[in-house]
């Protein structure tokens, strides 16, 4: 299964700067082989199911283990059967408003 | 690793009526054995991370099982390496607000 | 325009422990006189859209004043011009999966 | 106060193609004369608070206005009190990760 995700992770009780745990999670998914967008609140990420949550696992372990104590992530997921669908297409459809 | 989830799956092109699909997700986290409570807005979710996780995959194949061809889920996950704390526990501390 | 939302602050840079804030985000509410209900991750409010943002807004204010220096917010929102609609009805209508 | 947001409308009982709603909120926004950024799952958007929540008021309003009896919207808010801070920064800081 296929699925389009909105990664957000948020370490706390680091202090007010969490650039270098976001960066961390940057590493993860390039070293997960995903294709990913960062964005202004959170990354967008395509692949597999199980791939791409295997990767937002493996965030939390890595941001826990940079020395974050605590970690709050927001994730949206799409998931569609009807027909395939890229992150470009996404935004394909609303720049054209055609689909 | 221990996670504290909120979850809130919504299925796309089946209309205005949701709640079938919603009531099949219970009964996924339900035969999953996850401690689990329904609000207004979305379950609360506790339990290991991959159980978890597993039962949310499960949620969007049952819920395209039963005929909607598009989801988009909102899920909250929260982990913490400092302390063992439940779904209760994190109601309890507002309440007292003495965490 | 009525709206039902789930809303989860969490302040960021005041080490790991966020009940305190989340305590006063309650208080926030009640003093708005707005129907509430917190749960292990989120409150869900229901009422008046202007009344329910402008709350939100006082509870970003009163976090920032009670000594965060950032806040990051995740809210749901749900409106529908179809019928009337209180938190209570979506719960039910899940556990009666009849909606 | 100002906010930097990430937004994401989702009509319920439209059909399965949502983009032309999502169309909409980006006229709504440009309207409103608010910097924002379209991405795959959603739409950054800066600005003063009042400003940027009146226009996804005008969002759910406009949404309803083309068919749609209900809208699931999903919000991230973040504000700060230390330092001003763009959405454009933000993702220099992950980049450089110096923040």
């Amino acid at each position: 299964m296929k699925v389009i995700v909105d990664l957000c992770v948020v370490p706390i009780g680091v202090g007010v700067s969490v650039s270098k745990y976001v960066a961390e999670c940057q590493k993860v998914l390039q070293e997960a082989g995903l294709e990913h967008q960062l964005h202004a609140y959170g990354t967008n990420i395509e692949g597999d199911w199980d791939e791409v949550f295997t990767a937002i696992k493996h965030c939390h372990e890595r941001v826990h283990a940079l020395g974050a104590p605590r970690i709050t992530t927001t994730i949206k997921a799409g998931t569609r059967t009807d027909r395939a669908q890229t992150m470009q297409d996404k935004i394909d459809s609303v720049t054209e408003n055609k689909n």
